[in-house]
């Protein structure tokens, strides 16, 4: 089967979420411009999901545009992923109300974590689906970048208990390493 | 005419439907990672109907890879699908919110079953469109799936008022004999 | 320009419409299935909109079939129907609330309104778009359907601050003269 | 890579954003067709967005008309462009709650000024990365109408303090010199 309209669901749900997130953001009661410094860490919470969000989409983009075709195991693994990112908002809404208290800064954490495990899944049936020639199979390779930020989401979510700051460090780190999606992906779509 | 455009329709009412269900999980006021504990229940029926979306999105996802037409009828037969799963939120919100009291679970099974009987419509109005050799036709055959899933939503049903346990198995069956999607449409597909 | 990115356009636009109409049947406090009963004037207000909106979704879709092409007179031509149309919601809520009371069923119906004349703007800038053998021409002719729809909501309209369950049996006749989409459209597109 | 997929989930985002606004509009508690009128600001600063975002809808659909590739960088200029039209719903609700205070109109306009902004950084990117025959870069040429735009902005802004009313005709003068979408481009397609 076709990639086309797997692509085209995941980009509808991506979209939603991404969007949603923006409801949080309550007009002031006020009218100076002052009234928005209150919404200054719910903004920023905002922003740094839609960067995370805008990540996934972006490779999630590149994944399907080298993959060839799609079965029910792949439809499966990629809602797994999406089922994981929808739980972003709550989140984000939650560390935006309570700025960098450890409980929510975790919980936050323990999302990116499961979201990128999901993700590796995704990966690896749709590598699984196609023959040796594949290409995404050298791409990845040893898959050093999943497993990197497998590993600083994990010291996140536990320095999380100890200082909230060095947790939002190692997850933006893993957002860092992220933002440029793989270009080699891009290359071979070239050749 | 194509099927292409019913399909990004409803993808893009499946992606709504999916995701507006995780605005019924509001962040706790508190900060500690216990203060979510009191979220399970809306947090759990939230994961289940994600499930059963997802199972609709799947099935729906095969059946149209393998319609190669739609008339006027076949787009009132899919708006009708959306229209009951459009309902799956509320029951959702409502059985989530007051746990496993038989009025919300009888509801809940009473929408599976309407979007069940919907899908079954649905199914019949493509084949009747189609000409004799459509292999939907043999596929299906005399659709046992379909009819084991209305039985047991029905005894569900009944049973939600003696014992809400039983009627939340019956409902697990019926996704465990879909959460795979036909394999004889793929196979078909690849042919 | 072709016309594919209307149509995903108008279509994210219409399933988010038909979708967040939902979000009005909040989940009741009790736990009785007799609870859902005062929610049935919202529930059926919902039905009744999600059909109107199902009907406009079908024959635009009918119309985007046959035309070729698309510039920016129709793209804002059909943002003009989209945002009638997105108002729908809004207008049902308050029927919903307030079951037949003239003032919400007046302005359900001067929406209604609005959105046939949107509709009818649409059809005429994608007639004088495309050249004299233009199918559509020839299948729409007078518009008979049009005036009489017309009609039928302004004497409606009128109706509501009378007898509101006469108002809603003009716009019910509406549906009814347009739930089936223009078959000629079909023939016209299987030649 | 294509571009068809961007445009996709930018519909996506896009109609999004264009319809929760109309969340916006709770429905009156009261039955009357004057208890619509306190609502009339908020209907207004809704119609304004509406306009404003199709403005940026129908000149994105031109412009990826005429854009034949995408890479890394123009998704995440094409995400930024998105993330400030995603504030558009919060900056609509402002205003609309306290009519033309300059604290919100003159926020109003900064996010309407980063929007421009961010359209000029995605066409410049994409400039970029097509090579020197590529039409847009004649079309667009000293990009005069941007430049107009963002001077426009900054007035508005700065007059907002001063008087609201003039702030919003800057930005309806802004609105209209976009509202045709450049019709080169057009021209250009069809040859």
């Amino acid at each position: 089967m076709k990639t086309n309209r797997l692509e085209a669901f995941s980009d509808g749900v991506l979209a939603i979420i991404i969007t949603i997130m923006v409801l949080e953001l309550k007009a002031p009661e006020e009218i100076s411009i002052e009234s928005l410094l209150p919404l200054l860490p719910i903004f920023i919470s905002y922003f740094i999901s839609f960067v995370y969000l805008g990540i996934y989409w972006n490779n999630h983009h590149h994944l399907f545009q080298i993959a060839e075709k799609v079965n029910g195991k792949v439809l499966w693994a990629n809602l797994n992923l999406l089922f994981w990112l929808s739980l972003i908002p709550f989140a984000t809404s939650w560390v935006g109300e309570n700025h960098l208290e450890s409980g929510p800064i975790a919980f936050y954490g323990f999302i990116l974590l499961m979201s990128a495990v999901a993700y590796f899944i995704l990966q690896t049936v749709i590598i699984h689906y196609h023959d040796d020639n594949f290409p995404l199979r050298k791409i990845i390779g040893k898959n050093l970048k999943g497993k990197i930020s497998t590993v600083l989401y994990l010291v996140g979510l536990i320095l999380s208990f100890i200082n909230s700051w060095m947790a939002v460090l190692c997850y933006i780190i893993v957002a860092i390493i992220w933002i440029v999606p793989e270009k080699k992906i891009e290359q071979n779509i070239k050749e």
